[in-house]
């Protein structure tokens, strides 16, 4: 297509056509051909999960974007009497903690820089200290910086003390490989146009049966309530309001392509040979990353601007948009930074491209790189 | 294409081809191109309400299903002293009383039979009778049974007490003109994938803006937030959450065709002429409508089950859907019916060939039909 940009943020991302096309047909919400669909995506999810039927798992299919999954997930889990603690290294644990608070939850919080990773040691400290903490909140990648937070050895620890544990997979499932039962995950939040790399309009709980029991009568609103989704869900294969019937079946399409790639780590290798060029290119031209080498993911890296007097981040995104490459702002509180993101239907080649292409709209704006730099000494 | 179904159904609709082809593209949320959509989308919405930017209107887009929007406008919109008289004559009066209920706020209750019509009266004497009522809530159009309410009498009387209005056109904006002035509407609440006949995945709430200003900090939950989703579509047209980008561009196009059609006049004569249609052939196989004439309107009609012993609703639906022709089943607790919506992309034609398919499959399964009767005695 002529007008074909290519999406190099945290998402909605760029998709296959294949999985765009899966949208030029109509599908009656109530109609066996979807509720087939919404069937197998369901299964298919568990699958990604690591996950068989005999694991005690459930997957629950949610309309709206992926902070309403996590809504979902925070209103209904946690009764009036519960208490959360929010591990915070960035805008998604404070947006678990906005929820919190919206619905009058009690909460312990445990935050820390945007560069810093959260340790076991830290929630260990805490949960001996809050006894009244029930459920302990994280986000596995944390799009705010990339960093990959370690929900696996935090996850031993609250299973240690018994508590339900609540994982923000928005920007990792299908490309990260993690270990349910290892990490003792009760709740995974994920949305639809993430690793899965489908189209944006719903958000997924994978859910311990168990626990997904607990939370009946439970929900603080109607739309969000997951225990009825689930249910309406069991019952008839039905939603309880209508769905997204283009978006599911674009989903499934992607989730086939997921499998095609040889699953979460076909995936994962894609994304990393991407981050990997990302990084050595952008390197090249003078940027920095802002995490550590061993606290970024392969998801989204956060540069640092550049200090030249020339560099405007506005300019520098139009001139990148105007040559069909849409990177992503910052959101850190503690430095000046950008965004380029590396999941999506993208290949090495279309991350050569941009650094090739960034390389050339520095020259535009006479912003100084180390390559010019090297070429000039 | 091959495999292409009709849905005579309230949604998910069948849609045009190139409504479903606007979903190709991939757009980045926050990137201008998407932001000019949003815009227009916006006030191309109160342009189709009949207001222009003097009215003192907003229009603000709710990701998830429509009733997302339901709960959203309630859990906002009053706050915890407020009471709202729900209207009921239907399942959706009745979700109503169930978003009231879940998020405890104070009701009365105004109970009709589902074949009956609220009036402007009993609306009057309940007010006069409960001071306290703060806002009146009721559908437009019930998709129940297809009924038509008169929100214009009723809202009158609404506004002749000073309360504030909220009508869920959910099946009927776009295509049954209103006036919401003479109404005295400050919320209306619909969806994407009704009679402007776009995709699901958003409802939209055209709100008067003194209204909105006083949901301020009011909202009950972070994802439903009127108020905030309102600020941050003006602040820099962006959506808090990911958006469903595919959908809002699929929308987009639905709305010019919309325009095209004639807008709202445009729609409602074509709609109108599908239901005579119908109908008329329905009666001729010996269907009756459940409703009485001057109460049904032109959306969708609930017709009783034919009473001969060879009559099986499921079978009668999967012999029509074997054939690509979607129907609906009821949802009326007083009534044995089923229903035929005749809203989307489906035009007199199409009426006609569901009618000849539906006297094919009754002749497969033994029903005798009037016309049959004609032809045997």
């Amino acid at each position: 297509m002529e007008d074909r940009k290519l999406l190099f943020t945290p998402g909605p991302l760029t998709t296959s056509a294949s999985v765009k096309e899966s949208m030029l047909k109509d599908y009656g919400s109530r109609d066996s051909e979807f509720i087939n669909i919404v069937k197998s995506v369901r299964s298919d999810l568990l699958k990604l999960a690591g996950l068989d039927s005999e694991d005690g798992y459930e997957a629950i299919l949610m309309q709206g974007a992926g902070t309403f999954g996590l809504e979902a997930v925070a209103s209904c889990a946690l009764s009036s009497d519960a208490c959360m603690l929010i591990i915070i290294n960035g805008a998604y644990g404070r947006r678990m903690r906005q929820i919190a608070t919206t619905h009058n939850i009690k909460t312990v919080e445990l935050i820390y820089d945007e560069c810093e990773l959260p340790t076991a040691d830290d929630v260990s400290r805490i949960l001996e200290e809050h006894k009244d903490i029930t459920h302990v909140s994280i986000v596995h990648c944390e799009t705010t910086t990339g960093i990959f937070n370690d929900i696996e050895s935090i996850g031993s620890t609250v299973k240690k003390y018994g508590k339900s544990y609540i994982v923000d997979a928005m920007s990792s499932f299908g490309a990260v490989p993690l270990d349910f039962k290892v990490s003792g995950i009760d709740y995974l939040i994920s949305s639809s146009n993430k690793c899965i790399e489908g189209v944006p309009g719903f958000s997924f709980i994978i859910a311990k049966r168990e626990e997904l029991e607990k939370t009946k009568g439970q929900s603080r609103t109607l739309s969000l309530d997951i225990y009825e989704q689930w249910k309406g869900l069991e019952a008839n294969g039905q939603f309880r309001f209508t769905p997204p019937v283009h978006s599911i079946a674009a989903f499934k399409q992607a989730i086939n392509e997921l499998f095609e790639e040889g699953g979460v780590a076909g995936r994962a290798q894609r994304y990393k040979e991407n981050n990997k060029i990302l990084v050595e290119g952008m390197r090249k031209l003078g940027f920095e990353e802002y995490l550590d080498r061993d606290k970024r993911g392969y998801i989204i890296t956060s540069f640092l601007y550049s200090d030249d007097d020339n560099f405007d981040f506005s300019e520098f995104y139009e001139r990148l948009n105007g040559r069909g490459f849409v990177i992503y702002p910052g959101k850190l509180s503690q430095a000046d930074c950008f965004r380029i993101g590396n999941i999506g239907k993208i290949f090495p080649k279309d991350v050569e491209n941009l650094i090739k292409n960034i390389a050339e709209v520095l020259e535009e704006m006479a912003v100084k790189t180390v390559a010019m730099n090297e070429l000039w000494s």
